[in-house]
């Protein structure tokens, strides 16, 4: 891997200053280029306004010497921390606004999009992003180093280096719109609560601060018991509720806008209410009525599954639909996209839309667990936009899970979106250099969940590829580089989060993935010692009659979870879409499809029409050398060709171990496999080829 | 790996007898079927036409009933061994021709040719194999387990499982034709002249005698030396030549009919004559003179290279020249067919035909120390042929390797052509079941050298794999079989060899795999501390400015060595075939070639070109699975997908490699690579997908 991790800060600083061109990839979308000067007037000057002069004088690619004024007052076209663009300068009703008014307009300057006339306002309130990061360092599902806020209990001490990298974090946050932070794992250690940690969260919140970005922890649910020395973690213990109180007040003196907790409870063995005969909604109501003085929020986490229902994807419905309105006004239930976990394709949990008194977030997940790790190419924003706007029913047509959590079908006090974060101490920040465009986008889909991903696309590929020097349009190279590197490379960003479904799990397979790093294919695991919704087997469900998860009517009957005419239309095989086929039916290997071809045929196409489109994508990427720097023209063509392999592994391993069920040869058109069955089980080819 | 080695005799016999329908490949090309009853009519009852008889009685698929006559006396249409097949019989000079015309006879009943009237004389008088079996069981370039003849010198024993296989080895070499076995590796041991050595090579011989075997033994020239403790191996030395008198009498004395000794004389290491300041012509002579009165002979390997010279490919031919003539006239040189080591393509070594007063024996490799080992199909027929039908012009027009070499143009006493074994423990003999082919094809070839690969093609497929029970033709689903498989096969074999060559060695690229085990690609072999003449760069010669060995007059001249006019047409790179390019050849990678593409374009196509095909052999070989057992049908299907891998791993490895210096890229038609650089030189593939 040509990945660097830092290992001081210092290189980092080096690599700014000196060598501003080398494309190690630090600078993400926001690379610095020559700007020029502008005259720019502001009444306020809270840090955040400063913020916001700074940046506009450093990356102003607008005539030399304008003027601009920034304004902070109410209008009615503005919501939240929205802005206004006009040829005098920007408009908005917070100071916030007018930070994000300014990235926004030199994003439009670098994009050579207009800035003439422009209202924008936020999706959502809060636009979050998930760290899972543990406090000795390590990542849970991070592929891009250790922790930038976390080096273990021993090395708490706040350094100027972390100082740096914290404020560049911040600035790349804001610079999408993204506004809070939460800065610990779900799985949470009961010690961030410690003194010693709020300490250094305090720290991480000053500076995140002047960017706009409020932070927020995860908290473990016996937190009382482990840290407190309490005998209980009952929520409706008095005790209980009096360590949490005094817990909040020491977070709020270090934090006054501190912004509350996340918490991830009686779900894959995580403590919770249940652990003592209370409810979800008990736990999470005590919480937030500590909170509720401060205006602190507590996010709960919809993902759990006991290990006794039949089918997983029924169960976040099942358990929290008959609370629908019991949770304090403070309190907003976070839901994965869909309803198991954060697979390439899945259908939207049942649960957006149909909690009607309940405020619902939705989870994204930005690293890429099941995705390729950093080694694949793939482009997330499709994915994200093919769940936000997919219409639920719930109050009628057009109630797509954007608008069912957004606040505008249902009226919260709070809205939320949070996206599981793919930072870390790699020094391009995310490992893949195209990793960087899943960070970018969900910021960007969480201010604005009506962009395209094609709009995103060729946002973020203009900032980080295009020369920063020049504002876009005015290079006389420019309609060279459109041509050679924009759309090409947009293409290919456009095709990849499909292509890495259709080599790893097309038709609708899910959870097929190897079960110890959810890296390669893994449709054979189903130990007998492991809970079966935990292996492949218990998803796939092959055998020599067919394939795929019967949840009809005549099965689980997951799709009643579904508002008409969705569930009705998911029920029937001839009107499920196809992606999603083999996560609703169990079909027999000859099924026809829509194409003519028998299921068999069509699920050994797919596998292979993943491997040529990253075929095509190295074709792609080798064409684009003339017009991108080095450094990243090697690390992004090495990492296709990982990916190619990466591709044959899954098909390979996939294709041939449903053979030998379905006991059909592979359709003639296609290659056959190179590598064995019993090779990709046994060796395992994620460590082979490192 | 589906290949077994056999642990004991014992399984065998089983297999064989019980289960004969298995399918494991171990009966070769000789599967026992039904037979029809037949009476023979012999006057004769020597052990070898015991022989005859049996195996006529046993493989008779003619009419039942039928009466046939085996007659043994001279025939004016008959050569040394041959035969003549006609309505009543066989007819032969020798014992050993009847034989051969019983193998003939049952061979054109399985596969359908005919018997009426066949007239079939040996090309050469000795066709050898030479077994490169090293006395501690161990098989140098064997890739089919362990030895058959030696298990070290603590287990020197006959046992009944010896001699059982032993005597299934004589049957197979009888019945292609092959009448001599070198039974230890050239570089010899001396030990092979040891008393208890020579009563186990007396074991050998006793069973491979009555299948018409001749015994010979590879020789160490320091054997007076290291055996006899004498004080010097000096080949004019009387204390010497006595040893060497005695020896040869105590061998004589336990096998009245030993063939001669095979010698690698100060070459790689080997001691020789010229360690004593004497000439290849005294060492040779000297044993020729002792073997002399007993008819045995003497055959002298010419594969020697000084690390002096500056092309190794004109080095054999530098030494041999000047002593032609020097020779005793039962001295045979043994020249393998290319001027340096058994490369995937080299053209014919010029002293075919250019040693006009010394007989000169051609040397080929069937185990494919250099076409992938037993992995990899590659039939070798087409590599030979290729070889013996070459025109050396030495004698005018129409002067081929073969006709050189077998006497018809230059009147040898002795003529011969020798092959190294790929024979080996494995159950089936060879490790990858086409690699009998190459056994199958070299007795063939060595027999008849006008027969074409795609003769040799045919009958072995038939022999091997259609149904043992039916004369050829006689089936009704004949027409099916021929369809489904014979074809598709054929040209599958037929093609083989030619895409090792483009996936490995293309355009006369020779000498660029991976130095340690000859199998993988290491065109960046080039250690300074390793003699240039080993290494890979010395061969490819690649810098920024182009590619290729330059030997011709302008170079190192070593097309001087080859008759006009093919000296001026390999001189001249108009003239020179293109797939000797490089062999003769440095030329600029953007020189143009007949097809109109650039040279490195041309590689990079011919490498591609390489994996398709064996791709496309995998999909033939698919294909087959209702005409074959399962068994041969699994391991084929396994050991083609290895070979795909293999392709990858040969194309990326050169292209990148040969890229850093052409600085080109690959022509967008092609695939991309995926293995890198790195990976493959760092981790040894060879060493990962086994």
């Amino acid at each position: 891997m040509n990945i660097k991790t830092i290992s001081g800060i210092f290189c980092i600083i080096l690599c700014m200053t000196t060598a501003a061109r080398a494309e190690n990839g630090h600078q993400l979308w926001l690379r610095k280029g020559k700007a020029n000067p502008v005259t720019i007037v502001c009444q306020g000057s809270s840090p955040i306004l400063k913020n916001a002069v700074k940046e506009l004088e450093a990356g102003w690619l607008g005539e030399p010497g304008s003027k601009l004024i920034l304004s902070v007052g109410r209008d009615k076209r503005l919501k939240g921390d929205g802005f206004m663009l006009d040829s005098r300068g920007i408009h908005a009703s917070t100071d916030k606004g007018i930070l994000y008014g300014v990235y926004d307009l030199l994003r439009r300057q670098k994009t050579g999009e207009s800035a003439k006339s422009v209202v924008s306002n936020p999706a959502y309130e809060y636009r979050l992003l998930n760290h899972w990061d543990n406090l000795d360092g390590s990542v849970e599902r991070g592929y891009a180093g250790r922790s930038i806020f976390w080096r273990g209990d021993k090395d708490l001490a706040v350094t100027q280096n972390d100082r740096v990298l914290w404020q560049e974090y911040a600035r790349a946050c804001a610079s999408v719109g993204i506004n809070a932070s939460v800065l610990n794992n779900v799985n949470a250690s009961p010690r961030i609560l410690d003194p010693e940690y709020l300490k250094r969260v305090k720290a991480i919140a000053d500076i995140l601060r002047p960017y706009g970005i409020k932070t927020f922890l995860s908290v473990n649910f016996s937190s009382p018991v482990r840290l407190g020395g309490l005998k209980t973690s009952d929520p409706l213990d008095k005790d209980v509720i009096r360590w949490w109180k005094v817990k909040t007040e020491e977070i709020y003196k270090l934090i006054p806008d501190f912004g509350g907790f996340l918490v991830k409870a009686n779900s894959e063995g995580q403590p919770g209410p249940q652990d003592f005969g209370r409810t979800h909604a008990d736990g999470a109501n005590m919480m937030a009525d500590v909170l509720k003085p401060y205006r602190g929020i507590v996010m709960w986490r919809a993902f759990v599954y006991s290990s006794q229902e039949k089918d997983r994807a029924r169960q976040a419905y099942n358990e929290f639909m008959p609370l629908d309105g019991a949770f304090r006004d403070n309190v907003i239930i976070q839901v994965k996209n869909g309803p198991i976990d954060f697979q390439p394709r899945e259908p939207f949990s049942p649960l957006f839309g149909a909690m009607k008194k309940t405020a619902v977030m939705p989870e994204l997940q930005i690293t890429q667990e099941y995705l390729g790790h950093s080694y694949q190419l793939a482009f997330l924003a499709p994915m994200w936009e093919e769940c936000l706007k997919s219409d639920t029913y719930q109050e009628g047509k057009g109630s797509t899970v954007a608008r069912c959590t957004d606040g505008s079908i249902f009226k919260y006090p709070y809205t939320a979106i949070a996206g599981v974060a793919n930072t870390g101490l790699d020094l391009n920040w995310c490992g893949h250099p195209f990793a960087q465009a899943n960070w970018y986008a969900f910021g960007r889909q969480a201010w604005d969940h009506t962009l395209t991903s094609e709009q995103i696309a060729d946002e973020w590929t203009k900032l980080t590829f295009y020369n920063p020097d020049v504002a876009y349009g005015k290079s006389e190279k420019h309609g060279d580089w459109e041509r050679g590197f924009l759309k090409p490379v947009k293409e290919m960003m456009l095709e990849s989060r499909e292509a890495v479904v259709n080599y790893s799990m097309p038709l609708g397979f899910h959870h097929i993935f190897s079960a110890d790093d959810h890296y390669g294919p893994g449709p054979w695991f189903g130990p007998k010692s492991v809970r079966p919704d935990w292996t492949s087997v218990y998803y796939h469900q092959a055998d020599t009659n067919g394939v795929g998860f019967n949840r009809t009517r005549s099965g689980s009957n997951a799709v009643s979870q579904y508002h008409e005419p969705l569930a009705s239309q998911l029920n029937d095989v001839q009107t499920c879409p196809e992606k999603y086929l083999l996560w609703f039916h169990h079909l027999p290997w000859d099924f026809k499809l829509k194409s003519g071809k028998t299921l068999w045929d069509e699920i050994c196409f797919h596998y292979d029409h993943g491997i040529q489109q990253v075929r095509g994508f190295q074709k792609t990427w080798d064409l684009t050398e003339p017009y991108v720097d080095k450094q990243r023209f090697l690390q992004v063509q090495n990492l296709l060709m990982r990916q190619t392999l990466d591709a044959q592994v899954w098909k390979d391993g996939c294709i041939l171990y449903f053979q030998q069920f379905s006991r059909r040869p592979v359709p003639y058109d296609l290659e056959r496999p190179v590598f064995g069955l019993e090779f990709i089980k046994k060796k395992r080819p994620i460590l082979i080829f490192e």
